[in-house]
Parts: structure tokens; sequence; C-alpha cells
């Protein structure tokens, strides 16, 4: 068997096996809450509904780093480490869908937006989007609770006082106060100096993405394989500046992906307010009516298509756009290079390169 | 020493043991924090703000559930799963207080209206309001982490498989079950039979609050201390039904408590739309023009005080009030007799009375 057959063998068991833990999990958990009432339905749906979908970034971080590491190939562990994973993902999701009023995910309606429409469908009384929200929070908070659950589910090597429990523990405290820091910059970042913007938007970017989506994981699982301090060094310098790269495109994607690919509106980024390092060059280097008209507009929520456009030609033409796809391409060339140095053997070092280069180029 | 100073001692002893564990786990908690930024200060303040007040009932009742099966007084497992009960409960709170639109909690401003008050005294641009909720989500999010985190950290006795991480397990699941078919209630209420109302409102009651509040706690202590199949079965009989007084009180203070005491607004569960059991008995006995203006007024924000005191009216002259009271006494006496029959030795029995007595009859 070739290294490609090998890598696509495995990568592939692996996610039908995360697949598999998630249904098995929500599956016992569902025939708890059925015992309680048919009404909690609809929240477990949703948890199913977001676990099924993805790219499933974090857990196959999370598996190359175990294998890189010496971890055994399908082992439960792993599996069920990248199983609690995703369903931290849902729940992020989930919550952030609120925060950011965002009414679509993955192309089709988002959590809160679901109750929305099950109120109007059934004919409640009182407010839909009110009941949408607060039925939607209550969603995150349980796929919360399983996502810590089925992290527990690993047993003695994700114990008390253990290194994967510590990166766990970390990641999640890292990954709400990075979030909380952006809709900070979205309604602080107005009032504070210019100059900073920048490096406030890769300081968000670190904490609400880089670190949490792809140097956590992969330390996560080199951590369950036991992995030095050494390796799990070297992990961190590749894993960071690529969630980095990642982050970055996510933001271009937010301004100028296409709809049908990324399952978003197009400028959703805008309407969200979001003062990402792409808006912060284009703020400092735009013509000051540009930089103004930009700041007035960021962050309505009925921005229309036309002014969409005009902030996407202001980005374009002064440089912003490609002072951060400079950006992308030096993280993503630091990403490689580290990446080169790990003391890998060829099948998880393969399989790391593919999926960064999948990451940085990713069109959705 | 005579029993009631022991008994006063001890629970002393432990109240204070919790704070002082709660306190340092939010301290090593902050100093990860500050690294990130000091602009996150405000979700850990608002976090211990949260966990230096309330009657720690829930860690009580895990306190004397552990002496009660046996446990040493002060040993360090029992004072870390009370940290991670008030842990929980705090977020919970938070993101209760932003479903229920509540501004105060325990007479100074909830969490959301502290972020939006924050907004508004720096000037910050975009809507206030929607920060408050965004940041009070997130702070939430962190607060159910940390609880996790605390919980854990309680070691081999609450590892994976462990029966108290089930029952933690089971607790977190169905307080949002709970909580969900409480908002749910409130919207699909109206448009279902009137007959159901008080049976659903009790429903309800047994898992948003009375398997959250008192059967878990108090299992959980027995299951950290070993405690046998028997010995929880006896908890549960005693727990469960003084669990619903506790709650049936709640809603009568939700409607008739004193705002000094309560520490929120007068006829606050009306205003929130709750329907109580308390509620479903006035729907069910008043005259049926009497129903037609509660159903008309319940959940309607901007209630005024004419509306609260109509309501209270009707609530008295139609029996509603009268026959919560008795179910509150029977519950009452159901738990008690429980309690006796517990096989317990004299310091955990006169303990549980004594915070059964104060859980039964109290004003705030």
């Amino acid at each position: 068997m070739s290294l490609a057959e090998q890598w696509r063998d495995e990568q592939t068991a692996y996610v039908a096996a995360v697949a598999g833990k998630l249904t098995d999990f929500l599956s016992s958990r569902q025939s708890v809450m059925s015992t309680i009432s048919q009404d909690i339905d609809p929240l477990m749906g949703s948890i199913s509904n977001l676990v099924t979908g993805g790219k499933r970034l974090r857990a196959l971080m999370c598996y190359w780093g175990w294998r890189g590491a010496g971890g055994d190939a399908g082992a439960g562990e792993v599996v069920t480490a990248g199983s609690a994973l995703e369903l931290f993902q849902a729940a992020a999701l989930i919550h952030d869908d609120i925060i950011d009023r965002s009414d679509m995910r993955r192309g089709g309606p988002s959590v809160h937006r679901r109750f929305i429409e099950l109120h109007e469908a059934q004919g409640w009384a009182l407010d839909s989007e009110r009941f949408g929200h607060a039925a939607a929070i209550l969603t995150g908070d349980l796929c919360l609770s399983f996502s810590e659950e089925s992290f527990t589910e690993i047993g003695d090597r994700a114990a008390s006082g253990s290194r994967a429990r510590l990166i766990f523990n970390l990641m999640r405290a890292e990954v709400m106060a990075g979030q909380y820091l952006d809709i900070l910059e979205e309604v602080a970042g107005p009032r504070r100096d210019r100059a900073g913007a920048v490096s406030r938007a890769q300081s968000i970017i670190r904490f609400k993405s880089a670190k949490y989506s792809t140097e956590h994981p992969l330390a996560l699982g080199g951590a369950l394989a036991g992995a030095s301090d050494e390796l799990l060094h070297g992990y961190s310098a590749f894993a960071l500046p690529l969630g980095e790269a990642f982050q970055l495109r996510d933001d271009v994607l937010g301004v100028f992906g296409d709809p049908v690919t990324t399952g978003k509106p197009a400028g959703d980024d805008l309407r969200e307010g979001k003062r990402t390092v792409l808006v912060a060059f284009a703020l400092d280097q735009a013509l000051p009516e540009e930089s103004a008209f930009i700041d007035a507009k960021l962050g309505n929520p009925y921005l229309n298509d036309a002014d969409v456009a005009e902030i996407r030609r202001i980005i374009i033409d002064c440089g912003a756009l490609q002072a951060t796809e400079l950006l992308i391409q030096e993280f993503g060339q630091a990403a490689f290079e580290a990446l080169d140095a790990l003391p890998l053997e060829e099948l998880p070092k393969t399989a790391l390169r593919r999926l960064a280069e999948a990451t940085v180029s990713r069109a959705s």
C-alpha cells in the first residue's frame, strides 16, 4: 500500500469512527432526555445536525498529533477525544451564531433560527425571536456539557491533573476569552487607537481561533499519546501560524467568499461588525474618507449589496487584501517550515501537510 | 460540645472552606486570563461576584449527604464538589437572567446588565444591549467550564464512570432540559390544554429545580462518600419533595415576595410570563374573565403595579395561593417523614432538618 493510500484509508476510518462515536453518544443521551419529555427533541436534533457536518479539522489535528507521538491507529481514546472536540465546536457555533446574529450555518438555518421557525410554525405566544435565542442558549449549554462528558470518557489519559486535561481546559478558557475580545473590539475598537488595531486583531485571531482550532487539538492528541515537551513545542511552532493563516483566510472569505461555497450570505462579517486584520489594514491604509465610510457601515445589519461592494473595492484598492494575503502566505510558510523540522514518521508528516494545505487554501 | 454547637461549627467551617476554595480557584484562573488581556477582567469579576453571595443550598446539601454517608468532616473532596456546584449555579444564573431578561440578581445588576452598563459608561459603539447579552453568554460559558474543571479536581472519586460523575452529568442535562420546558411552557402553554397545565408545571419544577437544587447535590455528596444504593434511594425520597416545596415557595415569592428581601422587583415572574403551578392553579380555578385577564397579561414586560395587584387578588380569591401553600405543606411533610426514616447519625440528620426547614419557610 502506498503512503497516499495508507493516509487516505486511515483518515477515512478515523473520521467514520468519530461520526459513529458521536451517533452512539447522542443516542444514549437521547434515551435519557426522552424519559423527561419529547419536547426536548428539537434540542437534541439541533446538536445531532451540527455534529453531522463540518470539516472535522479539530478532530483530525488531534488524530495526527496522536499518531505523530506514537499513538496506535484507530485507538478508542483518540476517537473519543475527537468526538469531544466536535461537540465543543458545535456548542461554540450555537452560541457564536446567537452572538453574531447569524441566521445561517452551513447553508441551513442556525440553531436559534430553527427555534424561531419552530415557534412561528406552531403559532406559539409571545416573541419568537426571544424564544429562539433562549432555546439556543440552552442547547449550547447542553452541548457544552456533552462535550465535557465525552472528554471525560477518554478515561485515565485525560484524568484530573493530566496534561491532556490541562490543554482541554486552557483551550476552552482561551477561546471564550478570544470571543469576548472579538465582540469587545466591535464596540470598543472605534474608540481605541487606530494604530493598535492590527495588533489587537491579531491577538483576537490567536486566542479565538489559532490556538483553539489547530494548536490545542494537535497538542491534545500528542499529550494523549504521551508526547515529550520537545515534540509538543514543535507542534506549536507548526500549528499556531497554521491556525493564524486559517483564520485570516476565514476573514477574507467573510468579506469576499462565495455564498454558495461558504454557506453564509456575502459580506456577513461586515454586517456583524467584525474588526478583523483585513478590516484593520483597510482602516489604516485607505483614504480618510474611505476609512470613515467603512467605520460608519461596519456592524450595520442592513448593509446592502452596493455598500458591501464599495467596502470590497476599498479593501482591494488600498492594499489591505494584498497585505492580508501576504500575511497568510508568511504564516503558511512558517507553518510548513516548522512541519518540515518536526521529528515525525512519514505518514503523520504527510497527513499534517495535506491538512495544512487544505486549511490555508480553502474556499469555504 | 452540644449537637447544636457541633452543627453550627461544622457548617460554618464548610461554608468558609468552599468560599476559600472558590477564591483560590478563580484567582488561579485570573492569572491565566490576565496573560491574555486585562480586557477579560469584567468576565472574571462577574463570576467572582456571583459566587461570593447566595445561600450555598446546593453545596450544603452535598456536604450533609457526604457526612450522612460517613464522609469525614472537612475533607477536601466535598469542599471541591461544593465549589463545583456553586460555579455551576453561577453559570446557570448568568444564562437564566439573559433568558428571563432579569436586570437584577441579589439586589444588584445581573451580569448582562453589568455589561450593558459598562458599554454605556465607556461610550462604546453599536448596541449596548446586544453587547451585554453576548458578553454574558460568554461569561456563562466560561463559568460552566470552570464548574467542570473544579468538579474534575475532586480526583478519583469523581473519575470517568464513577457514580458521582454520573450524577453530576445527569444533573446538568436535566436542569437544562427543565429550563427549556420552562420557556417552552411560556410560549406553548397558552395553546396547550389547560387541564394539563398544573401537571406540566409540576414536571418543570421537578427537572429545573427539585432534582437540581436538592436531590442531585445530596446524592452527589453521598456518592462521593460511597453511599449504598439504599441510602441514595432514601436521600431521594427526602430531597425530591423538599426541592419541589422549595421551588413552589420560589414561585409564590416570585408573585408575592417583598423586593427588599428577594432582591428582585415585585411580580417579576408575571412579567417574565412564567407559567408556574401557582399560575396554572389560578388559570384553572378563576372565573373565565379572570383567567383571560391573566392570560393576556402574562409575559408583558411592561406590566404595571395595578395589573400585578389585580393578578395577585385573583390568585388569592380563586384559591390558587391556598392550593399552592397546601402543596408546599404536603411536599414538606413528605420530605420530613422521609428524613425521619433515614438511617443517619444525629448530626447529619439534624443538619438536614434545619436545612429543610430554612428551605421550605424562606422569604427570599
